[in-house]
This record gives structure tokens, C-alpha cells and sequence, in this order.
């Protein structure tokens, strides 16, 4: 405790989780009875990285519309948001944190009776030649997006190659496009979006190239070739070189946990925080951690996993809040939900997908059906294609990814229900699911991929 | 049994459940083990009633599109389908129906092993004077469809009366709207949608005056008043009249239980047939009904209702046809979910309003946030209502109703099937839904509400 009876709860990270806790925890207990300091090392609090793809696009006008709150916001809430300073050290047996002020360099401890440690993702860029030249950009920060939007009003030419084929990478393919880009997708897999499986990465890769985008899968950039002024004029695989004007990495996130590890805090197989349901980080009483920086239970593997979302964060933020201000909420865990979208075309997963399933010993059936958005005679009616995959014997499912246009990707909301609720494929065909014309053909498509799921676990009966 | 060793399965009711239940027993047992004879007493087999309005509107080009199946197509599968034939008496004793051809007037008896009642619904006409007059249209089915198009060929203007505010109701003014008619509907109840609570539809009652429909509230229509020539020319209410160069009538269905009623076949308090989980009529072994002349249980209420649905129907077809060709299936019931749109707004609902919640002695809380259908700051976010019941104190979700644009109506679905697995607000708030700037804000609205519901159902708690 500090020395008068008033706690202090301090938060580590300006973002998403780290800030939702701080408000929450605030709604729990007023500033009379709750200090509350945070730590940002950046210029933004609240941003919403998802939608740098839709500022860099154009869709979003400016930048400052990706802010859900900045530091003044919070501070007229009694947040003490100390923004451009670093937390350098974590002292869990003193209970407190060292922080550094990014400008200044100045450095002082501050205590706490509570902590909450929301320090994110850390981007993975690739140790290869070049990786660091001008022209080359990352998406994390809305540093990143200016630092990008001031590169594509200095590139010469109209020609980007996007280095990542997953859900930033599909996003800013469509940014570039939409900026009027020649786009080329390198990926390392065999198809893009790669949280498909393969089958359905496929019908990703068409569609991708159907919008003008060439698609380069099964290869790995080896280096970055520079022009003689240093900046960017190609990727190189391999087996070929791309020329580009600039290139985004879209290579995915580890989770930045320097900290939590230099503090001895236990961190799991993918080397995220490990916490209790309620967020508590395991064996310590009072401190939480949420957001990018953990690991999260899957519901339906039953094992831990690495997810690092928006959404996740925010729920997260909302149950340390709670928490930390005395209240009591758990959060049970994930069942692996996502959605994304490339110009018209839609991608909606949750669960498993079949490497998942074999990898903690599930044996499954799969099926993958084509149907479409609306009633066939209805206008707009278009094609989407569902794969779903259900335990052996008990019928249980584990997985489902849709790929279509418009009403494909939120339509697996049906099926991250189903399987937060355990239901079985033949539970899922009597779901009384929303039917008119202009919405579903009669069979909703995920009925339809359940009645032929269920046929297929009961060995084929009609 | 009939004389020989191949049992008969006698359908009766050519549509959704008929026709899905004559197939699906196709689909089990082949022709030599199974004869299969079907009578429907109109003109057209399988047909969406549901898709009527979008046709009179223009949406759907022609009539036949909304023909799933023709007889010809059923007859190619071993379907022996009777057109144009109605059953007149079901004599249970003996095992036979009475069946008379609708244009020659011959009658015959056909003896069946088992037996599909799948007669439908009947439309709710109104006992008023001028109900029958020329230009005055229901629009079950294919043929009223027709007449009202032709009906609008020859009306004298562009004013046309929408008497019901219901799903069909709101459809036909869209679909009058589109084809650039002045539109008035007159409605009985306080408010459009007497699905959803008054408080949501209201708006709708809004929203649709913002469409330029005239909506008049709380008016019964007294009578139908008619020009020289015996056409419609307005339609009178207690208080008013409304001028009208043509007439629909939306004001809903009730069971086609006549022969089923005479035959002392065991019908519920809304008039529909009563039948066990696999859609077989209480009390006879060999005798399945489904679709729109059976009731439902409600899984919420745990009563039996009345709810006419296509979607019902084809369910309930697909059980009873596994079930007479001798499998096992079930229809365990709905959650009471429907959607619809009138021009851009788009209406859900599942579960139950306030006032079912009372009537079956159940206490709750509701709630009613605003959001948005994507992120706030993405192009096209456009704002939705969510209406929240949770049970007091358990907090199980009891229904969900939404109103707005994009995006709205399919949202229900995730508390559809929330409401199948008994979930409870609280659990709700930590589901994995599918999250993305163009597709939800980072809480999707459905978990906005269900945070409230929690809050309330807690007793205020932040």
C-alpha cells in the first residue's frame, strides 16, 4: 500500500486493453478512493490500429478519427496518462515500475498497489537487407500510417508490393488499390490467409487476382533492393524481384513482452503473458495484463494460443477494470473469430481449421458447400462458399470459414456462437435462424453446411 | 398397409413442407419400397411466399423464378404430384383421403401407410363490406401475386392502401413504393411491427415515414368503398377515409385446419396441429404435419405458439420426410426469429417482447442502446438500436429486436442462437464475434447491449 490509504493502480500501455481497464476501473471507484497512472511511450492513446488500412485507403479522412480518446479525455476522467514515456522496468517484489520520459531521457520509479500490463505487440520485421530502408513500412501505430501516407506522396511510381499475405496484408492490398497502386502480395504460404485452410486460401487468391491484384504465394522475400538514394525499387524472392515504388510488411505481431519476462512473469509457448480467467497474471495477486501481450485460452482446442485483436483488447480491458476496481468478471477465452475483407470480397473464419484440429487430436469430418447471400431469385444475390468442420462421432463443430461478397463474413457469428455454446452440427441444423428473400436463400448457407456436416458424421445417411 | 408389400406415403399440401418432406423421403427410400403421391389444389408447387412482394415490386423479374420446384421436376424424381387436386376428408379409421379434381369436380379415395398433413395457412380476411372487390388483393400466392400485378395495370392512379403493418404489410408498401405508387398503411395496432415492442416500433413507424409512406396507427379499416363500376376507390377507417386505386391486405394467416379438425386430428389453442418432436401428430403413429397448419414450441416460453414461416417450413419438411422413411430426426423449436426490410431499413427480432415475457410469468429487465453497423469512423456506418430482455436475476437472455439500416436485421441471429444455448447476457458479453472496421465497431451492438443488460441484471453495477 501507499503511504496514505488511497490505492494506485498503474497501467502499462496508453491502448486498447490498458486504457479500457484504466476507464473501467475508474467507473468502479472514484479518485478518492483509486489513483490511477498509465504509461504510454507513444504519441496516441485509444487509437483503433484496424482502421490504419481504411486511413491509408482514403475511406478515413484523417487520422484523428481513429482516436476512441485521447490523453485529454482521459485526463478529464481523473486518468493520470502520462503520455511519451517508457516503462523500462517492472520491480513486481518493490511493487513498482521505472519509467522513462522518451524525450528528456529522465527516469523516476513510481509504486503501485495494483498493475496492469497492456504493453501490446511488438511487429516482426524481417531481418533481411534493405528491410529498414525508406519506402518500407510497417501498419502497427498511426506513426506507421503517417510515416506510409507521407512515403506514397513521395514514391515515383504507382507500384506497391505488399510483403504478407494475412489480414493486414489482404487489407492493405486493398488500400493500395484503392490509392490507385499497381499491388503485388508476396506470402510465404501456399495460399493466402493463411488462418484458412488451404482449400479456402485458394478461393482468396482467385478472388484477389479477379481484383487486379497479383498474387505471388509459396515465397519468401530474401531482401529489399534500394535505388542509389537508399529508397526502396524492389523485393526480391528467391526466384524473382518486384519492382516497387514502396512496400508494406504485413508479417504478423509477437507479443511485447521484454518487460513481463525481464520481471519474471510467466509467459507461455508463444510468449505471451499467462493469466488466470480474471486476467490476473498467474501467482500474483495484483496484476493483470490483457490485450496483445497475452495468451488466450481456445475454447475449442482447449489449449493456449497467441491472438492478438482489437477485440480481444477491449474485452479484456473491460474485465481488468473491473477487476483491479474490486468488482469481479472473467473472461472464458476465444473460439478464434475473425473477418476481414478485400474490395468487395468478404472472409469470415472461427475455430478450427484442419491442421488446428489434428494438432490437439481432434479427428473431423469437413464439408464445404456453395450457396448464396439472398434468395437466388433476389437481386444482388451472390455466391459464398462455407467449409465446416465437426468432430468425429460426437458431431461437435470445431471450425467454420466462409468466403464470399457482401453478408459472408459476419455470418460466422452464427458459428463462434455455436461453438462458445458447444452445439453439434446436427444441433445447428434447427437453428432458427433470420430467413427473407433479401437477407438468406430459405436455408441460411450455414444450415446448409450443417445438414451436410451432419450427414457426413452419421456415415452418409441422406 | 396397401395391398402389396411397397408402402404409400400420402402428401397433402404441394409447397415448402409438403414438397420438402415428399423429398427428403424420396431421398431415403427408392420407389421400389416406397410409392409417394401428393396433392396440392393449386396451381404451383414449391414457391416462395416470401419472395411475392419482391416480385410485384419489380425486384424479381418473373413469376416463375420464385418456383423452387415444379411438378414436372417432382414428378421426375418418383413423386406421383397431383395438381390442381384437393383433398376433401381425411378418414383416419380406414387410412385414406378423399381427394376431388378441381376442375372436373371428380372426387376418389387414395388410401395411404402414412400420411404428411401440410395444408398451410389460410388468409385472414376481413369480414368488412368491399373486402372482395376488384382491387382489393392478398398476396398468398402465386396467383394473388398476378392479379395484383395485373390489379396495378389497370388501376386508375397511384394511390395505393396497405391494410397491416406486419412483415407482409411493410414488404407490399416497399414494393408499391418501388413501383412509384403513393402509399398509406393503415395499421391497427399502436405501432408498425407488432413483432417487436411499441418502443421499437416506433422506429419503424419513423422510419417509414421518412420513406414517404403514410402511416396511420391504431385505425381499424371499417370498410372498403367502391366506384360505379364496382372497383375499390378508398378505404374507410372509423375516422377517415383513404383514397385507394388499389388495396392489400397484410393482415395475417391463421392454420388450414379444416380437414384436419374434421378428421379429429388434436389441434392447440391457435389452431394449429399439434405434433410431437418428430413433427408426428399427437397420438397417430403414422401421421406427420408440418409448416404453416402446425404450432411450434417456443423454446423461450416454453409454450406452444403460431408461427407461419417459410423457414419453418422447409425444417419441419426435412424432418418429416427422414422420419417416414424411416430415420430419426427432430425439430426441437424455434427461438422466434424473423427479419425483414422495407427500402433501406432492416428489422429483426428473436425471442420474446415484453409483453410474451409477462404472459408466460416471466420478470426481466430491458435494455435499448444506440450503435452503429461499423466503425464509427468507417464510410457508410450507419446507426442501429438494439433492444435487450434479460430474466431478472438468472440474467438469461430472453430477446433481442434491432432496427436500422445495413447490417441490422442478420445480427439477430447471433441472439438466436445465444437464445437456442440458453445463454445469459453476462455470457454474451464475452463472445468472439467477428470484429473489423467495415463490418462492426470494436463492440459489436449486440454485445453493447447484452454489457448493459448485464449491468441492470447486476443492479447498476458499472
Amino acid at each position: 500500500m501507499s503511504m496514505n490509504a488511497k490505492e494506485r493502480l498503474v497501467v502499462i500501455g496508453g491502448d486498447a486493453a490498458g486504457m479500457s481497464a484504466a476507464s473501467q476501473a475508474r467507473r468502479m471507484r472514484g479518485p478518492g478512493e483509486l489513483e490511477i497512472v498509465a504509461f504510454e511511450r507513444g504519441h496516441f492513446s485509444s487509437f483503433s490500429a484496424c482502421g490504419i488500412p481504411y486511413w491509408v485507403s482514403g475511406d478515413v479522412d484523417e487520422r484523428d478519427r481513429l482516436i476512441a480518446r485521447t490523453p485529454e479525455e482521459h485526463r478529464a476522467r481523473d486518468i493520470d496518462l502520462r503520455m511519451r514515456t517508457e516503462v523500462t522496468e517492472i520491480d513486481v517484489a518493490a511493487g513498482r515500475v521505472r519509467a522513462r520520459d522518451v524525450d528528456s531521457g529522465a527516469e523516476s520509479w513510481t509504486s503501485y498497489d495494483k498493475l496492469v500490463i497492456a504493453t501490446g505487440a511488438r511487429p516482426i520485421r524481417p531481418g533481411m537487407p534493405g528491410a529498414d530502408a525508406p519506402g518500407v513500412h510497417g501498419v502497427q501505430t498511426l506513426d506507421d500510417g503517417q510515416a506510409l501516407l507521407d512515403s506514397l506522396t513521395r514514391a515515383r511510381g504507382r507500384r506497391a508490393v505488399v510483403v504478407g499475405a494475412g489480414y493486414i496484408g489482404v487489407e492493405m492490398a486493398e488500400a493500395l488499390i484503392k490509392r490507385g497502386y499497381e499491388v503485388t502480395v508476396v506470402n510465404r504460404d501456399k495460399e493466402p490467409m493463411s488462418t484458412l485452410d488451404p482449400d479456402m486460401g485458394r478461393l482468396v487468391h482467385r478472388a484477389m487476382e479477379g481484383l487486379g491484384i497479383t498474387m505471388v504465394d509459396d515465397a519468401e522475400v530474401t531482401k529489399v533492393l534500394t535505388n542509389d538514394d537508399g529508397r526502396v525499387r524492389a523485393v526480391a524472392t528467391e526466384d524473382a524481384e518486384y519492382p516497387a515504388d514502396v512496400v508494406v510488411l504485413g508479417i504478423g505481431v509477437r507479443p511485447g513482452t521484454a518487460l513481463a519476462r525481464a520481471a519474471g512473469l510467466p509467459l507461455g509457448a508463444h510468449g505471451g503473458l499467462l493469466t488466470d480467467r480474471a486476467m490476473r497474471v498467474r501467482g500474483h495477486e495484483n496484476i493483470w495484463a490483457g490485450g496483445d501481450c497475452v495468451e488466450v485460452l481456445d475454447l475449442v482446442s482447449g489449449q493456449w494460443r497467441y491472438v492478438p485483436l482489437g477485440t480481444h483488447a477491449n474485452k479484456h480491458g473491460q474485465i481488468i477494470g473491473t477487476n483491479a476496481g474490486g468488482g469481479y468478471a472473467t473472461f472464458p477465452g476465444v473460439v478464434g473469430t475473425a473477418v476481414s475483407k478485400v474490395c468487395d470480397l468478404e472472409i469470415g473464419r472461427t475455430g478450427l481449421r484442419e491442421k488446428d484440429a489434428r494438432r490437439v487430436g481432434l479427428q473431423f469430418e469437413t464439408v464445404t458447400i456453395e450457396s448464396t447471400s439472398r434468395a437466388g431469385y433476389y437481386p444482388g444475390a451472390s455466391p459464398m462458399t462455407v467449409k465446416m468442420l465437426a468432430e468425429r462421432r460426437t458431431g461437435r463443430l470445431l471450425g467454420v470459414q466462409i468466403v464470399g461478397r457482401e453478408g459472408a463474413a459476419k455470418r460466422v457469428d452464427i458459428a463462434a456462437v455455436a461453438l462458445t455454446a458447444g452445439l453439434t452440427v446436427e444441433q445447428m441444423t434447427a437453428l432458427d435462424l433470420g430467413y427473407a428473400p433479401p437477407f438468406s436463400p430459405v436455408w441460411d448457407p450455414v444450415l446448409v453446411a450443417a445438414r451436410k456436416a451432419t450427414r457426413k458424421v452419421r456415415g452418409g445417411a441422406p
